[in-house]
């Protein structure tokens, strides 16, 4: 049986969860400055001091949305960056990872794009370019390991690191603008392995990965 | 010396260059329904009367910088198509047409991102994935050519185009996003060479493109 105790904790991180859903899905749809803190509430079924309690203000809570997500891409890598292997493969567990991420999120990857390319609407500042940053140092460094090691070729790690984030670049695309055309995580595999293996026919078997 | 006729001729075509750029300007900036016509027109130093004159309303002058940005697309993939050449210089060729024209209209490509992945503004209904599949088109059709004559591996064509966009998305993004960072034409064309050759260790010489 639960607690009273671990029942009210319960409630609570339930309620933080759908005043977060409902500010991302508002503030994705409607734009942050048209977005009132009563709107927010009456979309997540609570009362205002629960929003205060939780997130101080509408600012706060956007914050609070920005800071979980970078949390939770940081945490990603990490993970990524402490297992060995050879590069292939750990480019393409980095991929997955940050794919995985990204469909779990993908009402927070919407709202960052709103506010990134939409008109200006009065949203705090935060720097989501450190969000690509990250993601670039991660493949970068897998990269630079790969061509050291002699899998990869000898040539710019920073042009290859580019042709990756690519193909990661384009399989997200597909699922955030073409619903249902989207390739998935295998396809996002199968676009790495094209990517390291080459388009040109290169005269004999191609190497497994 | 300029005829009268050919000097009226001239300032029209100025005046409506100079409309066409404040209104996207203003629609990126401030958003499509924020943006009023006594504004464009004020940005763009003509009448009222002038903007009625060559687009009917905003909505019109709206409509004009997509159909005119599409047809100068459509123009740019037309001219690819029509030449010969190996697949991998043709893909080139495309990714460097569709590069300058992105560079060219940046103020355009800012205005279609807003509007697509900005909040909702009232703007007119525009397809804009039309661009998205035209390109995808062109690419492939090159992609299949290339394994047709053994230029490609056999494989899928569907993901060889993917991974070609994935390039051509990830130089106009830093274009986008990190001015002065881009990497150009020049890198563009060397990210392409990395995708065609492949990134892993091939064991024999890199074929030349």
């Amino acid at each position: 049986m639960r607690s009273t105790a671990a029942g009210a904790a319960h409630e609570e991180t339930a309620a933080k969860e759908k005043l977060l859903n409902a500010a991302t899905d508002l503030f994705t749809r409607r734009g942050y400055s048209a977005t009132s803190v009563r709107e927010i509430v009456a979309a997540a079924g609570v009362t205002k001091p629960v929003l205060y309690y939780h997130f101080g203000s509408k600012e706060g809570i956007y914050r609070a949305i920005m800071d979980l997500t970078q949390e939770a891409f940081n945490v990603r890598l990490e993970k990524v960056r402490r297992r060995g292997g050879p590069a292939g493969k750990k480019l393409q567990r980095l991929l997955e990872e940050v794919f995985d991420l990204f469909l779990e999120r993908l009402s927070v990857v919407r709202l960052i794009f709103a506010i990134y390319y939409g008109p200006h609407q009065g949203a705090p500042d935060f720097d989501f370019n450190q969000f690509d940053e990250a993601f670039r140092k991660s493949v970068l460094e897998i990269v630079r390991e790969g061509v050291k090691s002699g899998e990869f070729r000898k040539g710019r790690a920073e042009d290859m690191a580019l042709v990756v984030m690519g193909t990661f670049s384009v399989a997200t695309e597909l699922e955030l603008s073409h619903a249902g055309r989207g390739i998935g995580r295998n396809g996002l595999a199968r676009l790495l392995r094209l990517v390291l293996n080459g388009i040109a026919y290169q005269g004999g078997k191609v190497r497994a990965q």
